[in-house]
């Protein structure tokens, strides 16, 4: 039987100040629930639809639709919603290469990187303050499982960059084109902000400022950061 | 003055049957407004906020906030709103790169592949008929003005796969890496769906199958479409 304070608490779970202040995140569906599952992430509560035949999990609470809807951030529910216990952050390993975001808005530009990372392998992302939330029920929509997966850092950059004794890549429309490097096997790279791109200061930390070449008519346009991310990750490990 | 018909074109041209019956679409914000009216695509009709001092146009319409509201896809209308004519279509252009979508749902996916498109350089994008509109008001918000630059076709993909003289490439989860093929000059790149890839007719006539390499430990994950195209475009031109 779910408690209505059940169900408040998952409902706060979608603003940030209660996610830090309980330590829970929730993620919804099956496939994204079981992924934190397999990856040893501790789970707080498992919520299913009692219609939905398809989700198999150990014990868990069985709820209506109604019941779901009112705790889901979707607008038509997938069936299953976990809350889950936010993992303890790990150090960061520079023995391979780093992601860092430098305020980077947007929920769907984070999942999607988050993802990117996971893909390619890279073990480290390292997020500036102002970056959207991790946990936020958007970036994890978009993340797909990869969350668990990939350790998310939230630092202050510039005393990040100061510290690594990586070499430190920073993307930009006027860098140097990513096709005439020679990637290090390991390293920092920089992403910026969806409008602005890195700030003045952080790009004062960058090493070596890199582009990815337009093709034909050259535009005012630049790519969307996830966009972006996916190419010079490519690059780094093709 | 703007008349209480006009306003409910502009609401009309949300949906895509209304579009094709007046041949409008609709776009929003300075940039994009601007980036069509240097392409040559004929307006309508341009609205602007009268109290928004930057936009800079031939005649617009000054109209108030909250009649642009009304106007507007936009939970926060951002002062400037254009309705255009649809561009009479080219034909498929084959002395390069032509991509080709299979059933491509999201919108957002859509407007980042023009995007990637406009970036490097390649004029021509076939859509399945199945493929979300490319009018459609969320594709126009994140294919910024690129909409302009790339000729989008909407075709039965069969038909025209059969039709091509150029080789068929295709993106499969099981395909062969990327990295090892040598790309020709010119060619089509098949994408499919989002969560089912592409489709088994459409796959028959693709004559290479290629895959982007997963690094690190192997998942059930796949890349997100529009990200997978921005890594095939980069290898195709790089």
């Amino acid at each position: 039987m779910v408690t209505k304070n059940q169900i408040k608490l998952v409902v706060n779970l979608k603003q940030k100040k209660y996610r830090t202040q309980h330590g829970l995140f929730v993620v919804e569906g099956e496939k994204t629930v079981s992924e934190l599952l397999n990856a040893g992430v501790k789970p707080f509560g498992l919520f299913v639809d009692a219609v939905e035949k398809g989700a198999d999990f150990n014990n868990p609470e069985l709820v209506s639709s109604a019941i779901l809807k009112q705790m889901s951030s979707l607008s038509s529910p997938n069936g299953v919603l976990g809350v889950f216990h936010i993992p303890v952050l790990k150090s960061i390993d520079e023995t391979d290469w780093v992601v860092a975001l430098d305020a980077v808005r947007d929920p769907g530009n984070l999942g999607t990187i988050i993802r990117l990372c996971d893909w390619f392998g890279i073990p480290n992302l390292v997020c500036s303050q102002d970056t959207v939330d991790c946990f936020n029920p958007k970036v994890l929509q978009a993340t797909m499982g990869s969350i668990a997966r990939v350790n998310v850092t939230y630092a202050d950059l510039e005393v990040y960059l100061k510290k690594t004794a990586l070499p430190v890549y920073g993307a930009f429309m006027d860098g140097d084109s990513v096709y005439q490097q020679k990637l290090p096997p390991k390293g920092v790279l920089v992403m910026g902000n969806e409008a602005n791109g890195v700030s003045e200061t952080v790009g004062g930390l960058v090493t070596s400022r890199i582009s990815i070449p337009q093709y034909g008519k050259t535009t005012t346009e630049s790519l969307n950061v996830a966009t972006a991310t996916a190419i010079l990750l490519n690059e780094i490990r093709r």
